[in-house]
């Protein structure tokens, strides 16, 4: 990481500096390990505290929390947004050296642009088209026919089945399973028949899909994610989902069959969505809920039960069991007459 | 995809015709994507609105829904098991070409057989058993003494544990892993001791894998998937956990170590079921349920909480908290004199 | 398995001998599949029943069960406890052949232990360090700057991000995802910014990581384990959480970012912690639990409602939505003068 001086930082992204403009930053940290010469961030409040015993050498917080840190201070607006330009300024995401390793299989018939990298132990079916600056990381396998778009990338071991369509700057995490088949089954007398899935995977631009997540392809029709779609790590997106630009899911949520979710939604940890639903856009389902019905509305939704002391869940759920025999005791005690 | 006529669909598939039999099917479709040409299908009642706008040249459906749409049909008492033959028909697996890819590595003393495939990047460990016709795609990993038997087909990316059987017509779909050890600790003092898992996965004919499921070796004794299981994406199999034929377990499940479920039962997603269970056979269980005792009747169980707009859920939530002294309270009315 | 007598085991494992103690041991098995020869144990008193009928030629259990077995007996304070010693013992792990396989790619500056075993189709980026007698399996992926101290173990299709560091005797099932970035986005206008993720994942000794696990790196700071954790499979670890040493999670939980985990913590399957928590040391979480406020004492907590039959849930589920205008009946009904 270069040095950067607090009034370089405050020109580049349109921040107020109160104190040496000259200070310089020679890394970013957190405000509980900052030392000298170290950029922090106070964005959560939970963290507020921290600001008295931070030995950071400047810190990025909002004009309200400005007053309870003594230091050097860059004030933003919004600080974790401003945070996130700097470090991507700061890290650059640093460009893979072009070219096929020589462990590497690709069938001869695929288009490669020449800036594309792609690395060791990887292997490419026939009829792929892989733009300029797209780099495949170590262990990727993509079936026949895929296209991957300008500057995306696949870290490490992801395989994108034939057919998908990766669209431009999307970033996939190692593990990543993406066009694998739907689970479709249709009985038959005694046992299963596999019905065949002969959809694609759709992905938009600037998606991110997090670690060992699985998008499966469209039984028919395709599976769709718009543009700018953030998955965390162990999503499980089923056949023919569609979900909308800019919505971000959150680690092991599971969203089931044909349903379709609106843009700008967010959906918090270990959700799970049923199959054959409607979300509108701006939806927010909060931690571990089960959605079982279309939502219309923009909002909050839920249904996690935080965790108690095991002896008082014990006894709630005692309650719970007797919930039933209150409905009719309730009933008798308001015709008893008075 | 050959075309067909819906008389040689009908012959084929023992349905019936309503309109021209002589009329050329080019292609599979949904309802909402049809265009002339295509032959599409109605089985969720849900969908039987498309009927009045779909642009399909056929429709597969049943007698009680043909009334619903003027043009081509096909009539099937089941039309989802038809559209299921019928697509595999359409559509059948493409026979990977025989052959060892030369990036692959494979240990001297396998026996494999002369029709099966062994794609690039694929490691084999020593006295594995390959049989007929059998596909091992991209970047697979094989332990030793593994067997897979005729027409078994690892799509990509599979990880198949030291000893473990992989039965006929097994699809294992990218990122699974068989046979990795259980989860097996033993406590002494101030620390953990790892138990050794010397069982192994044994899996029958006809049973499906999703992606980045994974089923774990056994303890002692091995764990056993028998035939025509279905186990949907990142299911998670524990040690000593055995399935009966023809079960089918949606996404992201989780079955604790040394639970037997039984056949026939087919369980929602994200439901967890807990360990050393006994699960009888044609038991369903409804989406993201916790199933904590053994369940001895066939029939529907279930748990799973759907949400609510957050704030009332909030309430339900304070309520909850209230019913052990609702009890009292109730107790207190119902002694109150008349 | 080389044979032991009753005696051996004893004198090795300060076990007590109630049979004859040259009865010779040939196998361990689980009770109800054991045959003459093989040692058993029984540990969980759910298969007690299992004495009456088990053909074990041995058994291993505790001094309080040893009238319910009338064959030769081994007798220990905690049969798990000795079984785990005995079956390490008889079933050692075997040390991988120490060399580069000709098909790895490993880069040029890396500082690799002769005593090392790098297998098949392994890509392993510049400046990683490799300890002694480390086992990295088919299919790994190393990026650049990682470290695997001595006897680290990656079993297969492991990938370890750039600058991870695993301690000693670590070892870590296939699929596992060490140090993908965390799921780090601010919002801006109207849409997602990537937060840069800059921190590090460090594992500490003798932990166990399950098959397609996942640990995120930190944003800033690292993602730590202690020593001696063991996540069993898919779990979800995500940025900047802490988890203290001997602590357990079973399969399928998820841990949201910034949560600190204490030491001796056992957390059930399926459960979910929320974002930036303190679990203090000693706390157990049962199966299916949502965590979402800090627990400062030891102790039981959950929150999994255990599955019923579905009418009855489903009337539960009625009474629940109840529960608001209850409160006001119940309130109603005791201010009636008696």
């Amino acid at each position: 990481m270069s040095l950067r001086t607090l009034q370089q930082l405050a020109d580049q992204f349109a921040l107020e500096i109160d104190g040496d403009p000259d200070y310089e930053i020679g890394s970013l940290s957190t405000l509980a390990s900052a030392g000298p010469g170290a950029l922090s961030f106070l964005a959560n409040p939970h963290y507020l505290d921290h600001l008295n015993s931070t030995q950071a050498g400047a810190v990025l917080l909002s004009a309200n929390h400005a007053d309870r840190f003594s230091g050097n201070k860059l004030i933003s607006p919004d600080p974790y947004l401003s945070w996130a330009k700097i470090a991507n300024d700061l890290h650059p995401v640093i460009q893979a050296a072009p070219g096929i390793h020589p462990t590497a299989s690709v069938a001869a018939n695929c288009k490669i642009h020449p800036t594309a990298s792609i690395a060791a132990q990887v292997s490419i079916g026939a009829d792929c088209t892989i733009g300029e600056r797209v780099s495949i990381g170590p262990g990727c396998v993509l079936e026949h026919g895929v296209t991957l778009a300008d500057d995306a990338r696949l870290v490490a071991r992801v395989f994108i089945g034939h057919g998908c369509n990766i669209d431009k700057r999307v970033l996939i995490h190692p593990g990543v399973v993406i066009g694998a088949d739907g689970f479709g089954l249709a009985f038959e007398h005694d046992h299963w028949i596999k019905v065949p899935q002969i959809g694609r995977v759709v992905i938009g631009p600037d998606c991110e899909i997090g670690a060992n997540t699985t998008i499966d392809r469209g039984a028919i029709d395709d599976t769709v994610l718009e543009q700018d779609v953030r998955l965390d790590n162990q999503v499980q997106i089923a056949h023919n989902v569609h979900i909308g630009a800019h919505t971000a899911i959150a680690g092991c949520c599971g969203v089931a069959g044909s349903t379709r979710i609106g843009r700008y939604c967010m959906i918090a940890g270990a959700s799970g969505i049923g199959g054959h639903l409607e979300i509108t856009d701006k939806v927010v389902i909060t931690a571990m809920s089960t959605v079982l019905e279309s939502i219309h509305e923009p909002g909050h939704y839920g249904s996690g039960i935080p965790a108690r002391p095991q002896r008082q869940w014990q006894r709630l759920l005692v309650r719970l069991g007797q919930l039933e025999q209150w409905s009719a005791r309730l009933r008798k005690v308001e015709k008893k007459p008075s």
